[in-house]
């Protein structure tokens, strides 16, 4: 507890975006989130009153960190198991705990633990380049090549078209010391995305299913709630994450990413998946829902009880500005362009310098119409990359 | 301008709740609030990156503070003028400027600007006990005395019966170098406020009419819109509001609380004061308008175009959280019992120590019904009040 206000300290590792939100829905509740950063560049760094400093690789820097916590949680999934493991053994509450946390942190555990949980795309792992060839040859090609542990926004993801190619690049990989996994490359119609948050009590909340399209294996735009999806496919996906965050025990935000697709089970649904934090996908909730995920977040791991979930309008649509091209205008002009052009676009920057593709902030539009908020997201969005 | 971040620097002068609103609401443009307060204990010093340490009646620690912000601004009316009108004249830019500010800071000088403006209650300054008694006399007893400078939740204000008390209360305020003015009390019907924001462009974008409940002179509810409100009657008021805030050339928000009136001049509305900042009456619009009434004195002040104004739903509610008496129960413990009671309710703490009576927070509550709405966000502030 905080002795100036009465009030619990979170202390979140990693000062990224998702820190700097989670700090903005801490002040709401009383609170100054505890951040662990590396750099005072960092995003939430640069917002935040309680800033510590130190790797999340190093166990003395997160044992320091955590003292005084009441509860410590994560921006990223880059911190160590071994690590969590023994910060939990020597008392300090830790949420996402380490037995949930770990299938967020490794895709290859997770498509084990949820083999018999929940519908997935066939899988196997690998441990040498010819079992990538072999279950090529058997379930078709193209194939799926996974990095188990560290990737994000298309980045440890590799399409490999071919036995040859799958020789080589796995041969290249497992030589780096990636370990590896190998996927079907699903048919599928599009990606959903489900919300759920969990309390140490075992209260689940779900969000209602979004729609997330990506470019380039980067998540562009996401919808809520997903356009035209069948309501009985809705609950399936919500039911399918509430049992998943049960079933690991996972407690705080845990976002399900899907493929909706033809003949894979029976479900219409296949688990792509996992992270167990505030996630890209639900930053719509920020305006969209009655409560935010970041909110919700910190609700969940302080074991408050859950804030509803409710849209707060019809259509809701967050698009992610990317950097653009230099083209003579500031981030700054842009912001005024962009707040002239519409005045209802609520815009999120995350206090980083502008390089082209780096993902520099978020911009969310609510309406009645799915089309027209979708267009005017896009062109927020465009207003922030371009300047035009 | 940050050269972290190519985004603009705004400075507040004061700590307390407001500065700490409108930090959360500067995380989202990009920004982080530079604060300028008195002790680490500030509500904004707790949960602010930047956070410096003077006295706002100090014209030096003024002027350091100033360095290196693209606008400065305030969190209340304490500044004194004198030091404004320094800072103005050495360059700096302040917003609002002290030719406006004056009318918020000093309620004589208001009541002076406004006579042509808006409609008012009968009023005079005060200088000698004699005034108030030839005042009462003339409009009728009892009459309303208030501190030209100072006041705020109900302190600065008298309510005198009669020739008598008005004798021995005025005469110990003006022993006590208070400077004076006397109104009639004015007969409402209720109370009502307009927000709206006003930029160096000189665009105005102005809220819905809000009525706001006291109790024992400080706010205690603020209803948006305000119910039954005829129509002709809040355009009337809104453009009672844009028309002080183009005279008086206000920057940033402008708060004018109104009488609802009957018999007094033709309007139907009286202005009981102004407020040059984002105000209590305006909290509603964190959840309840498009855009919070923190972002958009950031975006007037900036010059930014303002954002939309519109409600987020058909009935919202602020309830003021007062302090209670301690109950046996942590503020962390009622939290966890509204939450439970209402998963809905949005909630705002301070940081505050919890005091009998001392604003620690607010509750908003959004839906479709107001009475609904009313009883829901008076429950909340209630929970965490008295816990139950």
């Amino acid at each position: 507890m905080d002795p100036r206000t009465g009030l619990p300290v979170v202390g979140m590792v990693g000062g990224g975006q998702l820190a700097r939100m989670t700090h903005q829905a801490a002040i709401a509740l009383g609170q100054s989130l505890r951040v662990l950063a590396l750099t005072p560049e960092d995003g939430a760094a640069l917002v935040a009153a309680d800033v510590r400093y130190g790797d999340h690789t190093d166990l003395a820097a997160l044992r320091t960190f955590a003292k005084g916590c009441d509860v410590v949680t994560f921006d990223h999934e880059h911190v160590p198991t071994e690590h969590i493991r023994a910060l939990a053994a020597e008392g300090v509450p830790v949420h996402p705990g380490v037995d949930a946390l770990i299938y967020a942190q490794d895709k290859r555990a997770m498509r084990e633990r949820l083999s018999t949980l929940a519908p997935m795309p066939a899988w196997q792992p690998v441990n040498l380049p010819e079992d990538v060839v072999e279950f090529g040859d058997r379930v078709g090609w193209p194939v799926v090549l996974k990095a188990a542990r560290g990737g994000y926004d298309g980045r440890g993801v590799w399409l490999v078209s071919d036995a040859q190619e799958a020789t080589e690049q796995t041969a290249r990989l497992i030589e780096a010391g990636t370990p590896l996994i190998v996927e079907e490359r699903v048919a599928l119609r599009r990606e959903l995305a489900v919300q759920v948050a969990r309390s140490p009590f075992g209260q689940v909340a779900a969000y209602p299913v979004v729609e997330t399209v990506q470019r380039e294996g980067i998540c562009v735009e996401v919808l809520a709630p997903a356009p035209a999806l069948p309501e009985a496919l809705a609950l399936r996906a919500q039911q399918l994450a509430i049992d998943i965050a049960n079933a690991l025990g996972v407690v705080g935000m845990l976002a399900v990413e899907l493929f909706e697709v033809d003949g894979v089970g029976e479900s219409g649904l296949v688990v792509n998946e996992l992270a167990m934090r505030p996630h890209n996908s639900g930053h719509w909730t920020i305006e969209g829902a009655r409560t935010s995920q970041f909110e919700q977040h910190l609700r969940a791991v302080l074991d408050y009880p859950m804030g509803e979930t409710t849209l707060t309008a019809p259509a809701v649509v967050m698009a992610n500005v990317l950097g653009g091209p230099d083209g003579g205008m500031s981030i700054d002009e842009r912001l005024h362009h962009l707040f002239a052009a519409d005045p209802g676009a609520k815009v999120h920057l995350y206090g980083k310098q502008v390089r082209p593709g780096r993902k520099i902030g978020h911009v969310t539009v609510l309406g009645d119409d799915m089309e027209d908020v979708r267009a005017r997201a896009a062109r927020a969005a465009r207003w922030l990359r371009e300047g035009k």
